[in-house]
């Protein structure tokens, strides 16, 4: 990016905050902010990409600003694509418009839809990428992550004890933490895209596997519910009512999982456990980010979140990035990443 | 508390200022601070009690106030003794220097040396108690507990990784957590008359117990090394080392261990494991603080540091307050007070 001013630096951040309005509703849609400015540089139209099928963001701003759009520039997050899917290409639509001047953040990593930019320069509109790349990147993280790796972005989520703990001997585990770690979960539920349990799991804790609000009501588009492991569910297990979406996935490799959820266009899947399943993608290096809610209590005996993984010695721990520690009431929430952070 | 101005509120602060300075080093007595301000209200001396054996802070405020105190008044954060000890009584050096008005925020909950208020009405100074007195009750607050109590204070502080795991299956634990954290530990091992541990723990980690800086010496002032059990501890071990006093109690009784300590004057006793004798303490309700570094890491199996509490299911959860959670470096350090706070 080299000629961006003070000005281009603004309506771009404006892009990126329009774009993360769209978080946890694009599903399997990157999110995409956008911005217009007319030839007099005046904003001219604004929008963003709500729902998978409906307009892309480019296509809702350049409806606001019509006939301003001419000769004037436009801010987008993510490269406009040049693919016609269940809309028509956004680079035609810019084209169209007689924009002059595209300014994008994040080149387009998804192969089908890519070219956007090239086909922008072949009708001599002035393009440039790069701006405010980072910011635009981290309101996308997990979907970039999952379209550049080919497989779903993983969270592995657990509640413990101060002492490790995530059941207690009789494997009873409701509540170890408290009503507003128990919202943040479902607010980050909300964001993905699929739930992930193994069998065990559904066998002793019954879980709906819904996002449900304050009065453990399910809410609208809710993810789907995966069930790993060739155990048998009981017909009457909660997993299996008809408030969600449930695929079985008899197997216990977490790739061939990932690989079957990449078919159902998941980018974004909540790992909840149990230990065994938790173990198992750990061990596969397919873990991208642990979420883990401590309660400051101590139980002395019980089940932890996780299996055995080999360790041995103290040499084998398995270190990772603090990304975050957040309080939730008298809970904490800590977020995890991977030490080597993979550069793109 | 009826007739405080903001001046006095202003001084009063100053002086609960002046007593933290004396943190770690007062053993076994408590921080106080106090300052003098002379028939004009200007300031005229201020001190704080440093080390035991040393001048108490109202005689230290009234040595750099001279005559100024005549007719002034002395804001001192505890009430001032009536008793002699290595020191003549702070009530009658008050009485002596003509100070005509005593502003103090606690009162002494220490039989021996309470009275002090009693003896300054009686020769005609105007004496109140209560202002500032949270402020000045948290900044004693250690000290304040054992003495109302009549044991010492105890922290239980043990490092963990995510998934509760304070020790590899090998027992190897070095290290969990990274420098600053181990920094913050000595820190707070300074703050403390004295440090336990089991026979177990010093059998397995031969720890040296002693406070260190950051090149890993042992610096100035250490608190008493307190061994807990009747297993045999080997010449050689490190905790026998000539670095700082060793106390061997050959006993399985918190109650027992406390009672010895509280012969030894120890105010403030860090409890660093391992898991037995962490379990005995919490079972008998002894433990006034839980200090926890997590480590963001995941082993998988090993030792909790904690052992068996009895409990069976999830309703058998001890829950605490969540005091404080502070991020060090790439750990996180909790502090866990017990729920149900004594009313003083």
């Amino acid at each position: 990016m080299t000629n961006a001013s003070p000005i281009d630096v603004a309506w771009m951040r404006r892009a990126i905050e329009l774009a993360a309005r769209g978080l946890g509703s694009t599903h399997p849609n990157p999110v995409v902010g956008c911005v217009i400015t007319g030839r007099d540089g005046h904003p001219a139209g604004e929008g963003f990409h709500a729902v998978a099928g409906g307009p892309h963001a480019e296509v809702a701003a350049l409806r606001m600003a019509g006939d301003r759009a001419r000769g004037g520039t436009a801010y987008v997050t993510l490269e406009p694509c040049n693919h016609t899917g269940r809309t028509g290409p956004c680079a035609d639509a810019l084209i169209e418009a007689g924009v002059a001047r595209v300014l994008y953040a994040v080149p387009d990593p998804n192969r089908q839809a890519a070219g956007g930019a090239d086909k922008l320069r072949s009708k001599n509109v002035h393009v440039e990428q790069g701006l405010l790349r980072a910011e635009a990147e981290a309101v996308n993280h997990v979907w970039l992550h999952s379209v550049r790796m080919g497989r779903p972005f993983v969270t592995w989520k657990f509640a413990t004890t101060l002492d490790g703990r995530s059941a207690a001997p009789d494997r009873s585990s409701r509540w170890i933490t408290g009503e507003q770690a128990r919202a943040d979960v479902h607010r980050q539920r909300a964001e993905c895209d699929a739930i992930a349990v193994g069998t065990q799991t559904v066998l002793t804790d019954d879980p709906e596997l819904t996002v449900r609000d304050a009065q453990d009501r399910p809410v609208g588009r809710q993810p789907l519910r995966v069930v790993v492991g060739d155990r048998e569910i009981p017909a009457t297990a909660r997993v299996r009512n008809d408030r969600a979406e449930t695929l079985l996935l008899p197997t216990h490799d977490p790739a061939e999982v990932l690989r079957q959820l990449d078919d159902h266009h998941i980018r974004h899947l909540w790992l909840e456990g149990g230990p065994t399943l938790a173990a198992a993608f750990l061990r596969s290096g397919l873990v991208d980010q642990i979420v883990a809610y401590v309660a400051p209590a101590v139980l002395g005996s019980g089940f932890a979140a996780i299996g055995d993984l080999g360790a041995e010695s103290i040499d084998h721990l398995r270190r990772f990035q603090l990304a975050d520690v957040t309080r939730l009431g008298d809970d904490v929430r800590l977020t995890l990443t991977p030490l080597e952070q993979r550069t793109h």
